[in-house]
Formats: structure tokens, sequence, C-alpha cells
């Protein structure tokens, strides 16, 4: 938990009112800015302190050894590892030659805050130095959403009481020190001086450092330019080294006099182009921003951003803490997503160091159904680097011994970085996630130039893998042995539904787009055997079910386990990961996240109501959500079954997974899929939102506490509004052709004419089932208002 | 295979008549020589050529840390790895300032033979130096049974034609050279340098080098002297530095003249002892050994081993090359455990550094088996060695979370090694093969000291464990689940019926010896309650069936998997492992070793006849050998239901494991449970010999091959003969009181007056099982005779 709320609850901001060194780390990676391409964390401007150093650029990665110490055949050998790049936020500053360091002298206030209309982050500072010189600064910091390249800080300096000789050391730096690594799994592994110089310059006031990996043999440029308003006398120097390029501005400054400098920071990164062309792309990167200018750079912002708001902003009336939650997620997925193009969306986007910088399935299930509905181009560009890195998945699926594609568990540029496969190489599922991500897309987009020319051989390679993958026992079902599902908890499992029912969704929506295609289709070798065959595996998919218990088992077998000891695991026995070995949890029912209940939600047409309901009651007590993955579906199922206080809570839990760190490691960097899971809880939870084939459905209902909501998404081209009350519900198309629609399985047609409200009966009151002792959803903080009764 | 087959097939030694450099690592290791305390790899005199030097001490290792590229809860730190201690058995020679090098010069003549009577290792050299000069070298190596700390090597030159001088470098080197690790996860890994020299020092025949590992901390001290008869001119030096100690003897030799000298090497090692103690202890071995003499360590040696063949002698008449195989495993598995002293049985003795010098469980299933019949004081003091870390496995049951104690996979001082858990962890069934043999011993030898010091606890502590690690199902089965068993190509299954059967046994066994000595189980804390915990879980202990294909699966899920594609895999893709991913192997039908086959050699009382033949008649397509622990087993049942030619085949597998290099790992060390494997296909397969609470039974049937076969065994202190041709089987009681037993189910009484001798009948001739496409048993080599048809 963050333990001192600095935090105030305002709608458009995160706004931190003073700086707590304890939980410095975590605010470097709410207070991260990122446009997809660039990523910098929130480290003060003058380095230090700090806790991560974070600059990032998507997909420039180092190669580590993976070492084992008993080696088995087709385990990966290098892992990839995000870097910290050249460090371009720097501006150190002195005082009468003293630094200017928040630990020393007094700090009479600090303030920072992330501003997401203006997609900007502010520091305000006033501090006096330990010789009793104080100055005001301020910083602004942007990383462009319009000019991908380039990120900018206007900062400014001020005497208060008396006049003072400023020196601001504005730099690249390049090595950075990091800090010891981790023990946590969870937590990154970066080797240490991973870039190596190739060239250095600085001049006037520009300075660039051009460096290159040891391993993986990328190349990265970084240069920056200043405009630097001062008094006359100011003085600019320069020099550089390998690892450092510095510019210098010295000013004497009387009081009412300020030091302005706006540091525009360019990066670019290529792992084929030579070292002078990637000079030349950073530096014609930084002319562009030197013309545009910092007022422009802060303009061009606010109208991508206002673009972005207009389409996708949710408002919610009651609960002024989501309320701002769920746009501090929307801009934080945004800035994951919003110029990534064809990269991935790693676990902690830009934002830190966790999990290496690898995408997972997260991706896929969490993200990239948010990001489809409200920044389509966004989601498909994400798919189209899955699309880039079907060669990689298809060595690995022929080194495996299957066909088609096996996408890797964890990566950056597509081979398998995870070196533990029961829960890597296993998680088969990542395979049919994809697949239900370019489905949901094209469903909800009717994009068919991308359907024909990524999504049809995507869909066609892993419906290639489950085919080989899964066999037909005697009795003729179709069974998929030995694989891992979403649950952590178990691996090596025989027919996990969630697994089986994604698979049969994955071949049926290929023999669908191959019916769709036939020309392209048989250039991709398919044959009418294989669409048969492929509709066979799906007909016949091996569904588990307990007599017994009148429930889904989650696999063959998991119900038969032992029930995990509850009442004798202690409450900081979790994450249980962390204090108990794979074998037992394995062999146990404990559910780490979400797995059936997840498989209720994306294949809800797979179950009944009432098999909803009685799935639900059995697992929620078993799933104690040492994932922060899991709270969001569970939000949804929740209240899809009629528990609206329960999906609530974990509504809450899910939005501030990261502002008030319930995991502990947000300091790694933000959960962005947790994030997504806020949008999640509200859109498909409360809003009760669901896309199949083409069609659009809601059930919205709400909890006592939520007066009214309203969302926005995006749906084959059309902008929809929809308002949500206690008892009525009202769809605005806002614009775009009329749409047929469902409200509470109800067909309704929204034009632009008229919005069309429905009422909504209130839900027959379900007892809530319970959940492990001591994991019921994380109790909500008092920051905003109590917690509600 | 050994491609250069240079051994004569001969009754009581391995005979090599030439020296081929391609299979000289596989004959370092079948020459090794060992008293279970001391082992000397069969390098050399003169160290090089050398593929792996080798000289070892039981038990003593080094540390080195266990990378983990995704560290897990509960993950051993580090691991145990036997290493090369300082080399004693190094004579150089140089004739006429050339050294004796085999490979440069002419080798005239070459030949070693291990006489498996005398316990020696005898080589004869007739060589012409580059330079011209002829001399024979003849040397004689032991490891002395009787004397436990010494090493003995007897060494001989003469020149041929003309004079020479000669120099013998007798040397103890420390942090020998190594080869370069190999990527095979079965070998072993050792680090560089591991030895830090404590005192060295040479005085006229006599050098003394102490040492210490880095991080083990344990000293070891090797010491030698020297009787040298030559001319009156011999010369000797000496000199020391800290990792070698060195005496020349340097002499002008006529033809007809030679140079012998008598080398002495003591070893000793301790953990807690000091350095000037580990001195003297060390000195004084050497001074018993010196006055000794050679002549008396020799007629020491063959007493010792006249009496061990005199208990434990197979004869075998119609093939020549199975009676050397099992006198060359007799001798090597009594090698592997003559005078460890409560130390364990690594998997490769002491004859190489494969597996790290990690005991495994084929300890208990494969070579105390054999053992107790015939050296049981070897046998119990194995069992004491596990005893001595209880503590450990009591440590390891805790951070489990289980209760009693958990049993390493593989280890030498007690701690987990295995870093790869799914395969070492999960391997649960470790501890029941423990208190098999341990149940074992105690009825095979009436031994109630044994029983009431070591078995009772032993029993107690791993019965414990399995009624914390299963548990009763809402039906009231007892469920193992989660576990891995004997195939390790399936893990982390349900109810592996071996596991299930082993632990009944356990369960039981313990709740037997605890109501024998209440007052001692009371001690241990045992009370009325927990004995009947035990046995209910005995009693409802839950063996699947799968009644469909009317056979006992090997787990609860093993038969509805999918078949292993044999047709599809090439036979240069064994041993499996080493080319497909365990993720494949795992979720289908396909068995690396006997799993169920082994649960019906060991519980062969829980199985009909009928039964064991349609299992075995369906594992056996199934099953590829990819383990050498297989063939033994599969001999065995293969015998009880009736085939015996294929028990035959199997038997010649097992006996040419490492005379043949079957597995092409025998460089690595001798497959010591492999050797103990050739004796029970002969004993437990045609001998049908079992053992139950204390009778015994023998079930003789012999191949068309085998025209007699006789074994000895010693059993509740008799000793008794067996001898079997096709029509019959006699018994002699050689010694002790009369005896019931049982020939093919007919209960006879034993008594020292007069034979028994009782008529085989006939087996009904089924038709053998296949094996997968290319796995029968290997085909036999063609050194002794044409293989039968």
């Amino acid at each position: 938990m963050i333990e001192h709320p600095a935090f105030t609850c305002e709608n458009w901001k995160l706004h931190e009112t003073e700086l707590h060194f304890g939980v410095l780390a975590q605010t470097e990676s709410l207070f991260a800015l990122s446009n997809g391409h660039i990523g910098l964390r929130g480290n003060l401007d003058e380095g230090e302190p700090c806790s991560v150093p974070g600059t990032y650029l998507n997909s420039f990665y180092e190669l580590r050894t993976l070492p084992y110490a008993e080696i088995g055949y087709g385990y990966p050998e290098s892992g990839q590892t995000i870097i910290n790049v050249t460090n371009g936020k720097l501006l150190r500053l002195l005082v009468d030659d003293e630094p200017f360091d928040v630990r020393y002298g007094k700090l009479l206030s600090h303030e920072r805050e992330l501003d997401l209309r203006e997609g900007v982050l502010r520091r305000n500072v006033c501090w006096t130095s330990p010789a009793g010189r104080t100055v005001k600064v301020s910083s602004v910091r942007m990383v462009s959403f319009t000019q991908r390249a380039i990120a900018a800080i206007s900062y400014e300096v001020e005497p208060v009481d008396e006049a003072a000789r400023v020196v601001v050391q504005s730099e690249l730096v390049a090595n950075e020190a990091l800090p010891d690594p981790e023990r946590d799994p969870r937590a990154g592994t970066v080797p240490p001086n991973p870039l190596v110089s190739d060239e250095h310059q600085a001049h006037g006031t520009t300075g660039l450092l051009i460096h290159h990996t040891r391993a993986s043999g990328l190349r990265i440029g970084a240069a920056m330019d200043h405009h630097v308003e001062g008094p006359d006398e100011t003085v600019i120097e320069s020099e550089s080294s390998p690892d450092i390029a510095r510019v210098s501005i010295i000013a004497l400054l009387k009081p009412g006099e300020r030091l302005r400098i706006v540091k525009f920071i360019a990066y670019g990164w290529s792992s084929t182009r030579s070292q002078s062309a990637l000079h030349d792309q950073v530096m014609a990167a930084l002319s562009a921003a030197r013309q545009t200018g910092w007022a422009g750079l802060q303009a061009e912002q606010r109208t991508y951003l206002d673009d972005f708001w207009a389409g996708a902003d949710i408002e919610l009336e009651g609960d002024a803490e989501i309320q701002q939650a769920i746009r501090f997620s929307l801009f934080h997925v945004l800035q994951a997503g919003a110029r990534g193009e064809r990269r991935p969306i790693p676990a902690k986007g830009l934002t830190g160091p966790g999990y290496d910088g690898h995408a997972f399935w997260d991706e896929e299930i969490f993200v990239l159904p948010m990001l489809t509905l409200i920044s389509p181009t966004a989601a498909a560009d994400v798919l189209r680097w899955r699309y880039s890195i079907l060669k990689q998945a298809r060595e690995n699926a022929r080194q495996l011994g299957l066909r088609g594609a096996a996408f890797p568990w964890r990566t950056i540029h597509g081979e398998e970085c995870s070196s533990y496969w029961p829960a890597g190489t296993a998680a088969f599922h990542v395979n049919a996630d994809i697949a239900y991500a370019v489905t949901h897309y094209i469903e909800c987009t009717d994009d068919t130039e991308f359907e024909q020319e990524i999504g049809l051989e995507l869909l066609v390679e892993t419906a290639r893998l489950w085919h080989s993958l899964g066999y037909h026992d005697a009795a003729g079902r179709f069974r998929i042995d030995g694989v891992t599902g979403p649950d952590e908890y178990s691996a090596l499992v025989d027919n996990n539904v969630y697994t089986n029912l994604m698979a049969q969704h994955n071949l049926q929506a290929a023999a669908a787009v191959a019916a769709r295609y036939p020309r392209e289709a048989k250039a991709l070798g398919v044959s009418d055997d294989e669409i048969k065959g492929w509709k066979d595996a799906a007909k016949h998919m091996f569904l588990p079910y307990d007599e017994r218990l009148g429930i889904t088992p989650q696999d063959d077998t998991f119900t038969q386990h032992e029930l995990w000891d509850f009442a004798r695991t202690r409450p900081d026995h979790y994450p249980l990961l962390l204090h108990f070995p794979y074998f037992d949890l394995y062999r146990k029912q404990v559910v780490k996240q979400a797995d059936l209940v997840l498989a209720m939600h994306l294949r809800g047409d797979a179950f009944t109501p009432e098999q909803k309901a009685r799935n639900f009651a059995y697992y929620e007590p078993l799933t104690v959500r040492d994932s922060s993955l899991s709270a969001a579906t569970q939000a949804v199922l929740a209240a899809e079954v009629g528990h609206l206080q329960l999906a609530y809570d974990y509504l809450g839990e899910t939005a501030l997974m990261d502002l008030d760190d319930l995991e502990h490691n947000t300091r790694n960097g933000l959960h962005i899929a947790s994030l997504a899971g806020t949008w999640i809880s509200l859109v498909a939870g409360f809003g009760g939102l669901r896309t199949s084939h083409g069609s659009l459905s809601f059930a919205p209902r709400l909890p006592d506490r939520i007066k009214r909501l309203t969302f926005r998404i995006l749906f084959l081209g059309r902008r929809l509004g929809v308002e949500v009350t206690a008892k009525e519900a009202t769809y605005h198309l806002l614009d775009g052709e009329p749409l047929k629609a469902r409200h509470h399985g109800e067909e309704i047609t929204l034009s632009p004419t008229k919005a069309v409200t429905r009422p909504i009966r209130p839900v027959k009151a379900n007892p809530s089932p319970s959940q492990p002792p001591g994991r019921s959803p994380i109790p909500r903080s008092k920051r905003c208002q109590p917690r509600g009764g």
C-alpha cells in the first residue's frame, strides 16, 4: 500500500501535494509518461533521489543468457530484457554551487501532478539550500503523442529572496547505475552497462549520444537541444564523453528573474540502420520538434487527448475515487499503446523494468478488448506486431513438434523468454487469446483489410497449432492434455476448460475466416480437409463436468484434489507463490486468478446463467487473487450473476492496484492489464457489454454506490454513448449509421436522431459467496470518501 | 557402443588386449577401482592420455550455486558436486629423458586386466620411445578392501635391448585440469580448482598434501610413501609445492635389470578434524600399510574377495559373456558399497563424475536388494547413511509444508540438490523406496538391533510424510496427487500406482514396527491415533483401474492420453529427452522406464498373474528404456509372465550396459544400478526369488540359452545355494538352521543335511509383446559367441 497518500482526489489529475521518499519508487511509476514508443519514469528532474531510473524505448532490449542448473531440450537459451536507455530527462541544478537535492536543505513545498487532459507531468518546488538560498523550481514534462520520437521538458528556476547563481546541467546519460536486482521473480533483471558508445557530441545547445547493445545488436540514438530564456549574461557550455552529453546553462538570477529552459529530446533506435542514418534520424526529429516549439507541442498534445477523451471517457457519479482512477487508467492504457506501432504492449507498458519488459497474454485478453473499443488503430497495431513475429512462433511450434504457430509466453522480439516451461511453454492458451483478440477486433471494426492481410493468417496458424496439440480419444472427444491455463497455481493439466473453450473459438474462427477468403486461405495451404479437421475438433472439444458437485471443473481432475488449507494460511503468506512451493500449489484446489471464471466471461455462450452462478459460487472461495489480473474478471462475473456489491468491491481493487500499490510492486511499473481491468469492470461488468459475431449487447446494472455511469465506445465505425442509472439505461448513437443492439436481451435500434431509454429491473439479491479468509476484495482507502456501507 | 571391443571373454577377468584411444574414457570407468571410500578411475599410470581424470573420496564434495533464470519458493540454492581430489595414481616415467607416452613412439603391446578375484588392475606395456629405446612397464594397482584408507601400486620398468636411464616421478597432484563440461544433463558439473592448499611436504620417499574446499569446508589429506628396488646407484629426490608432492626415482638400468616401486597412498577427509589431526591420520594409515607391505595387502585383498565370492558368486552355463558380465557386476557393486560405512552409494559409485556424484532412489531399489542378500552389512551401512541425513530430510519436509521426513531426490550430504523440481522434489517415491529397502533388509536379516535403532525411525518418519502428503477424498479414498513416479516421461500426476503401492507398504510397515516397539515408537511421538491414521490411509489407498482397457493405468489419467507417435520417431531421436521437450513427453503415453511394471515386481502381491500379464503386455509397447534402470525390471516381469526369451534379451541389455557402453555415457562412470540389474535379472528374474515378510520363495525358470544357473544368497543368517536347470531346481542350505521356503508355490524345507530338488514345469509359451519400433532389447555384441537364435 502507498502508506503516505499525498494524492488528492481530482477528476482530471493525479495530484501529489508533498514528496514522500518512502513511496518514491511507486510515484516514479504512477507519474510515468509514455506514448507507447518512448517511456519516461517519473524520476525527479535532477536524477536524485531515485529508486528506479527509467527511460525506455519499446522493444529496445538486451539479451541475457538464461542459466539452468539442469538443462532440458528446447529450453530457451537467452532471454530479452528491456534496458534503461540514454536518460534525457536529466536537468541537474546547482544553486550557488550547492546541488539542488530535496534530501538536503529545506523543502518548503513540493507538488507534482499528472494532467490527464494536457498529457503532461508538472512539478513545482520551493526549496531552501543548506546555505539558506531559496529557489522556486518548476518543470513541465511531456512525451509527445503527435511527434512519436520526441519528449520535451520546460524547466524554470527563480530565486525567491536574494540573487542566486544557478547552473543547470542538462544531460543525456547512458549506462546509469541501477538498483540491485530483487529476489522477487516478478521484478526484472537488467545487465549492467548494456550500452556501448558509438558516437558522442555536444555543440552549443545540442548534444547527441549513439550507442549499441553488445548481444542484441540494437543501436540507439538520443539527441537534445535547448531553448534558453534567461538574463543576457547567461552562459551556455557543452561537452561530451562516451556516456554523457552535457549542456550547462549558467545564469546569475536576481529575485524576480527567471531562467527558463525548454529541452527537446529525440530518440530513435534500429536493428539495421547505420550509425549515421540513426544520427540523422534523431537530429531530424529534433529539428521538427524545435520548429513546432514548446507551445506547439503542448497544443498538439491537448488536441490529441481531447479527441481521445471524446471517444473514451467514462463518467461516474457517487465515487470520486473511482472516477479519478478510471481516467488515470484510460490515460495510462492509452500511453502504453498509442504510438507503439507494431510493437508489443508490455505488462508494465513503458513505466518500469518489471517482468523484463515482456508482453504476455494479458495484452490480448485485458488490454486489447478495451483498446479495440476506444482506440482501434492502436489495437490493430499490437496485432500487427503479433503478425510480425509469426516466423518465430512457427519456429517455436516446430521445435515443440507442433504445426502452425506457437506464440511465446513472454517476449519482446518474438522468441520465447520464459525459462520455467510449466508456466511458460505449457500455457498454450496465449495462442487462442491472440485469436480471440483478432476476432474481437474484426467483429468490432469490420476492418476487412486487416482481416484478410493479418487476421486470416493469425487465425489459420493458431488453429493449426490447436489441431496438432489436441487429439481425438477413443470416444471421439478432442482432448488437449498437459497444458497450463490462466490459473498459475495449477499446471500441466488435462482439458483446462478455459483453454479448450478458447481453442474451440479459435478453430471455429479460423474455419469461418478461411471460408470467407478461400483464395487467400488456399495460398496459406489450407485445404477443405484441414478446415473439416478444425470443425471436427471444435465440435468434439472435450469439456469436463463434475456431476457430483454440479459444476464445471477448471480441468479434468481439479475438483478431485485436496482443498487448500486456507484456515492455516497466514495473512502474510500471500502471495502464496512466495511462501509455498509450486509442487504444493499445483496439486491442491487453490486458484491464483480467474480461470474458469474468465472462461465464463469470454465464452459466456458456453454456460447457462444457472451454471455461471453455481460455478462462480464454487470458485470464489478458492480464488486468492495473487495475480493482479483476477479482480476485473471476478467483477464482471459477480455483476453478471447479481452480486453487485461484490463486483463493486472488485472494481475498487483493480482500479486502485497501482494508485494504492496493492500488490507492493508498483515500484517496478504499472499493471497495465489491471488498469484496463478498471474499464472492463465498469463497461463489461456494470455496463454488461458483450460483443459476439458483430452483435452488441448490454445488460447494465449498477451497484448502490454508483448513481450514474456513462461510457463511450467506438463500434463498427460508430461512436456510442451509454448512460446508466439505477432505474434505466439510455443509449446514444453519437455518430454513424443506425445499429441494432440488445438491452438485457431485448433488441433495440440505435439511431442518430433519438436516444433509446430502457428500464432496468432490479436484480434478485443473492447471497454473495465468500472468499478465502482474508482474501475478500482489498478494502478501499479513505482518500476520497468513507467506504460505502 | 564400445566400437573396438578389445575385451576377451574370460570368467574372472576383464581383459583388454590392446589400447584404443577412442574408448579410453569408457575403459577409465570399467577399470575403476574402489572400496566404497576411495575410488580411482582406470586412468593410465602416467596420467596422459586421459579422458576424465578421477580420484574420489565418498562424500567429498564442493558446493556450487544453482542458477535459476526464474526463481521459485523452496528451490535449492546450492548443489553438491563430487570433486576430483588429489591424484595419487600418478607415476610418470621418463626413458632417456623422453616421456613415456603411448601416443608417441611405438606401442608394441598394451594389456590391462581387472582381476575380479585378486581385486587388482594389472597393466603390461611394451613400448619403444621415439628415440628407439624399448622398455617393458608393468603395474598392479589396488584399492584395499581391508585397509579402507589405502591404495597401492606396484610399478616396474625394465629396458628390453639396451640400457636406459629411467626417471619415475611419483606424484600427488591436486587441482588437475578437467575436461570441458558437457551439455548432457546426465554428465556432472565440476568447479575448477576446487582445492585450497593447507600444507605440502616431501621428505625422502614420502610426500603429503593437505587441502580444503572453499565452500563446503571439507579438508582432505593425501600421503604417499614408496618402497624402491633398483640398482645400487638409484637416486631418490623429493620436492613439494602447494598442489604437488613429488618423489623422483632415477636409475640407470641395464637390460635384465628392473626398477620396482611400490607406492602406498593414504587418504583421509573430514569436515571437522583439524589439519594436524588429518595429517597424523593419513600418516598413520600409511605406516600401517607400509608395515603390511605389498604382498600382505594383496593377500588380504584375496581373502576378502574369496569370502565375498563364496557367498555371492553366480555361475551360468551357456552364455560366457553373461557369466563374465555378472561377475563384473558383482565386483563393481561390491566396490561401490563395501567400505562406504554410512556413506551413500552414488549412481556411478566412485567410478566417474556422472550425476555430480549424487545418490538417487536406485540405491534403495536396485542396489540394496542385491547387497542385502550378498553383503548385508554393507546394505545396513547405506541405510545408516539415510538415517544420518534424517535431519535434512525433516527440514526439507517442513519447507514443503509436510510432516515427517522428505528425503532428497539427489544428494551427497542430505540436502536436496535437484534444481528441476518436477522430476526432483515431486518424486516422493524415494521415501517409500527407502522404507522398502529398510523392511527388505530387516526381513532378510532379522537384524532387530538395526530395526529398533534405525528402521523404526526411518519408517515412522516416512509414513508421516505419506500421511501428510495424501488425503481422503469425498469417497474416502486416500489420494496422492501431483507427484512424479519412476517414469520420468510423466510428471506431476495423480495417484501414480507405483507410488501409491509403495506408500501403502511404507504405511503398513511403519504401523507394524511401531506395534513391535511400542516404547520406542512412543518416544518418537507416535500415538495410537497416528498408527490408526497410517492404517486407514493404507487401507483406503486409491489405485486407479482402467475398465475399458482392463489394465492398471500408471496413474489416474495416463491411459486417456494420446499415444506417442513412435512410427514418426527416428532411431537417432533416442533418448527422447535429448530430442523432445518435457512438455510433449509428459502429456503422452510414452514410458521412459519401468513404472507400473516395477510396481508389479516390488508389490507383486497387489496383482493377479492375469493382471500382470495384461499390464506387461500394455506397457511393453510404450516403454522406450531411455533409462538404464528399466531393462532389469522388464526382465523380471517378462520372466514372471512367461516371456523367457524376452527376459533373456533384457538381461543382456542390463548386463552389457557398461561393457558395451549401450547408453553412450559410460565415460562418466558405471551404471551401478544397471550392474545390480544383472543380478536382479538372474536371481529375481530366472530364479524367481521374492522375499516378503520374512518368507522366501523361488519360481525358477530358465531361457533356452542358459543351461544351468547357480546363485548364492545370505538369508536370515543362512547361506543358501540354488542350482537351476531347465527341468529342475535344487536348493542347498550351505550353513545355518533349517528354513522353510517355496518353490513355485510349493512349501519346501531346507536343511543342512540334504538338498531339496523339485521339478520345473515348462511354461506355456505366450506370444511376447512387442516394444516400440527400434526399441526392442539392444542386440548382443558378438564378443563371446554368436547371438542365440
